[in-house]
């Protein structure tokens, strides 16, 4: 079985272990790396170490930042720090910043409660919200992509945040369900913050 | 407009650089990058500095090797030296390599002919497949994938060598024409290595 030689061959197995690539874009990867200078792959895998490097998260919001705490969460941010809105991912955040309609702080829980894929309250950083929320925060918005296990992780956030007299409300469901908040357009993650209902 | 910290921003940029990778995807490779080890990361990107620094091309062929002559241009490789097969890039040389069937040399263009894109004859490997055909060489085929920029490179490979009194011949059009030879079925690809016509 005649094969690449082995640097190439190694690539494209490096390639697939990537989401989304098979053998074939694999291997038009490695192809594609084989046609650009050196100086290219220099930049690339200087931007592969740097990421891996020099992001980490934000000890309060839990953000992917360069700085802790993030440029939101820090003090001198502007930002209305009565109001959090709680996402399950970073680019979840990244895409309610986009809208530009919301000044307060976030917390990324890092997924949701999904018993099938073995993630429970305690996989989530659920503790840390409840303790950011006695820092005189007077609103807590859920902005989770609409599915059911965002339904179970809204229903036990409410348990455990109503009782402390919060005021918690849930971006309106102006996404169409089944979709993902990643790819909504701002105008409808506008409408979604500006309908929130209480809980 | 709020934005990812740079290092991810610059990772997504390099990510977008590659074929067949838009925005979603790259931002979507960026986060499993986030998401892996660092030495998972390091063993990417040596597989990436590897495959620049150690893969050449053979001096013989055009093939893509890590030593020069290639595995099957060398004295030992027990191939027919009587015959050449001319491709147009190293993953068709793959593609056949893969048959089992042929046992002669190949000879690597570089692509075809093809004046919309701005490429000439120059810019092919064609004075060097004319040079080696004083070696010895009995018989060319022609191995391209069946498009109109193939026709084209065959009919001026073809006023080149007839004259030399070498027997030129062409895989048969078994393939399906416009489709890529490089997703060829092992039994197709056969097929038309034994068809091959003489021109």
């Amino acid at each position: 079985m005649p094969i690449y030689p082995e640097p190439i061959t190694n690539l494209i197995e490096e390639f697939k272990k990537m989401p989304g690539i098979g053998p074939k874009s694999a291997q038009r990867l490695a192809f594609h790396i084989l046609g650009i200078t050196e100086p290219e792959v220099d930049s690339l895998c200087g931007a592969l170490s740097k990421v891996k490097k020099s992001v980490k998260y934000c000890s309060v919001c839990y953000n992917l930042t360069e700085n802790d705490p993030c440029p939101i969460c820090s003090e001198n941010s502007g930002r209305n720090r009565k109001m959090v809105c709680v996402v399950s991912e970073p680019k979840d955040l990244i895409a309610i910043e986009r809208t530009g309609e919301y000044k307060g702080l976030f917390h990324v829980l890092g997924g949701v409660i999904s018993p099938l894929d073995g993630i429970g309250p305690d996989n989530l950083r659920i503790k840390e919200l409840i303790r950011r929320l006695k820092d005189g925060v007077e609103e807590v918005i859920i902005a989770l992509n609409p599915t059911t296990e965002s339904e179970t992780t809204t229903f036990y956030l409410t348990k455990l945040i109503k009782p402390l007299g919060i005021k918690l409300t849930r971006i309106a469901y102006g996404l169409p369900i089944g979709s993902d908040m990643d790819f909504a357009d701002e105008a409808t993650l506008s409408k979604s913050l500006e309908g929130r209902s209480q809980l």
